[in-house]
């Protein structure tokens, strides 16, 4: 009697695994900054806790399997509002992203299918190749470059007769990196010639900055069938525990199939629909002074940061995360070492290695992802630890 | 660019796909007594809204991967009250039960693997067959019998090198059975003389009659790696749209694989754990009327029921559920029929077609899952309109 081969393999999740030691720091009285996931300290709006308040409900029901109709048109009129032409009936309300990702995963392809990923990616990735029995096949980024796109042939060399889809997230986490048109535009020619689906992680799309503005694969018209969005309220609202995302596709029968296999989880959260509800309808002006917080704490940090002897970086464009590269040689042991033994003032810094966002074995040794996601003077001082952690590790080791 | 197998393959939820039917009745003005789904109509208790109500938080953050501590502490301490002597890592909280029995699938099977599950089964364990690539072994039992487990020998003969589990639901959804202590042992000396997983659906814990008691796997003390339990509160506290449950299991090894998979969806809805947690903390004596509600409406359905002629039931012990032959030859257009055409005072009753329940084709074609989740007035209606449902159906078929 063994466990599966999936449920030893699946990794474990490389920002929490090390979540332990920063609880044993805390309990010993250290103050530390987390800047290593991305939990926003952005309050979250109050209409949705007044949702949570005011609900008349006697029985907290079921809902439908692919969420309430107001919430997915409610969504689907946000779309519209970026010049996205969208109905209700392409919008199925998932258990946060993470299950959207999934059900796209498990629509397109079948165990050993393949999936084409730029890496470094978003962790979980790997846990739902896990979950769903795919192969991601990582296209490997380089922080040198900003992680842009490499030129389509190199992508095509990454193509087989296995692969089903190709997945981008913009802009990126971890990278902060926001595709360009000629980037997109060079993915939906591949996704055209080689006939398979694109699937976009779009849940930042509101986090870009310089007055940039996000283009959607769903701007793109001759993709209809192609495009699945996975969408979530988690960052866009600061609502993360809420685990309200959305599967957004024109193609029915894409749609038709995640929603079986939503019917077999029943249907999401009730109250928090409400919730998202209430959040969606504050309009887009709540994003104005929340996208200019992020952008000031991105223009603090790349500051912060750029004096660090040896490192390599680029301002990110988009999201709240940054990858850099760091004269370390082994950011896991750096990260654990500044936990259990690196003190300034009773003060440490947690940032995340950076190998878990890589598929490539031995990628990503050397680099860490930062999350923004702390007001400006906490930044700055969880910089400043984590620039002594930096000089005080390579005194040592 | 095709979709998947599994995408094309998975079920559509039996339950939920006549439901436009339904609707289209209630549109044109049709009274329609829900008696085909779950759906329980006991008033949610107001510790739960109040949980809502007073939350105190700022931002809406991520929880752990596993559920809040005092959470999974107040469920051990709940299984404790029943001589079941458990601690918070035994325990790890799901979105819905439906969430823990793909977590166990996940862990204790790899595609093409199989699982043996006696049917009639809750329909959606085929969506999990789909989402997860394992094979639902079907042990088909008999409504003339009351669904009771057959012998040893029927059951080791589905036993393949391929088994990984044996599934019980037990009180069960949807016949309403309730295994004795004898056929438990039978099925826990299985596990151990095929060294195979078990785990145990026991959602309708509760909910067992003629004051009898639930006995689970988990009182069984030479089985401690072996048992799974999946749980949720929806029934228990009728808070099905919260979508809390939990996977229990003493194994750490099953507890720390699941805990991965936990992980790549970040965690469960924080604003229902609390909600859960208050209802936890209301203690035991909250079941008693609901049991004795459910009990009394299980007497009138039966009364009801048994003089339909031709009728072939037993009367249900546990959950809320029965599962009765009918005199009529295809059940899934008995259903739609009386949505669609049967009206008596602009009435009409759905209950849902049997079919779905079972993984081998063809059976469950003249059987019908009743629910009595309504009160007993509506309930005694529901099923004069069925009775006469029943009749003219024969007159006209």
């Amino acid at each position: 009697m063994n466990i599966s081969k999936r449920g030893k393999e699946i990794q474990e999740s490389p920002i929490r695994k090390l979540k332990p030691y920063a609880d044993k720091a805390i309990a010993a009285g250290v103050r530390v900054y987390f800047i290593n996931i991305g939990q926003p300290d952005i309050v979250t709006p109050q209409p949705v806790w007044d949702a949570f308040e005011n609900c008349q409900d006697k029985v907290l029901s079921y809902g439908p399997a692919q969420g309430f109709l107001d919430l997915r048109q409610a969504i689907a009129d946000y779309f519209t509002g970026y010049n996205i032409d969208l109905n209700s009936e392409n919008v199925l309300i998932s258990v946060g992203g993470s299950e959207a990702i999934q059900f796209a995963f498990n629509v397109v392809s079948d165990p050993g299918d393949e999936i084409i990923i730029p890496e470094p990616f978003y962790t979980n990735y790997n846990g739902y190749e896990s979950s769903t029995n795919v192969k991601i096949v990582p296209l490997t980024l380089n922080v040198a470059d900003g992680f842009r796109l490499p030129p389509a042939e190199e992508i095509e060399a990454k193509i087989s007769d296995k692969t089903k889809a190709i997945l981008l997230c913009s802009p990126n986490n971890p990278t902060g990196t926001v595709y360009t048109a000629e980037e997109l535009d060079r993915i939906v020619n591949l996704a055209k010639k080689y006939d398979l689906f694109l699937i976009a992680d779009e849940v930042y799309k509101e986090f870009v900055y310089d007055g940039a503005t996000h283009k959607s694969i769903l701007e793109y018209d001759d993709i209809h069938d192609r495009a699945i969005v996975v969408d979530s309220i988690s960052k866009r609202f600061s609502c993360c525990g809420a685990r309200i995302g959305a599967l957004i596709t024109r193609n029915p029968e894409v749609y038709q199939a995640a929603l079986k296999f939503a019917q077999a989880r029943l249907c999401p959260p009730t109250m928090e629909q409400r919730a998202a509800l209430a959040a969606y309808r504050m309009g887009k002006g709540y994003f104005e002074s929340v996208r200019k917080e992020y952008q000031k704490r991105r223009d603090v940090l790349c500051e912060e940061l750029k004096d660090i002897p040896g490192i390599i970086m680029h301002k990110p464009q988009g999201a709240f995360y940054i990858i850099v590269r760091l004269p370390i040689k082994d950011s896991e042991h750096f990260v654990r070492w500044m936990l259990t033994d690196f003190r300034l003032d009773n003060e440490t810094s947690m940032v995340a290695p950076a190998q878990g966002f890589y598929s490539s074995s031995g990628r990503g040794t050397n680099e860490v992802r930062i999350a923004y996601v702390l007001k400006e003077e906490d930044l700055k001082r969880a910089i400043t630890v984590l620039k002594a952690g930096i000089q005080e590790y390579n005194r040592l080791f």
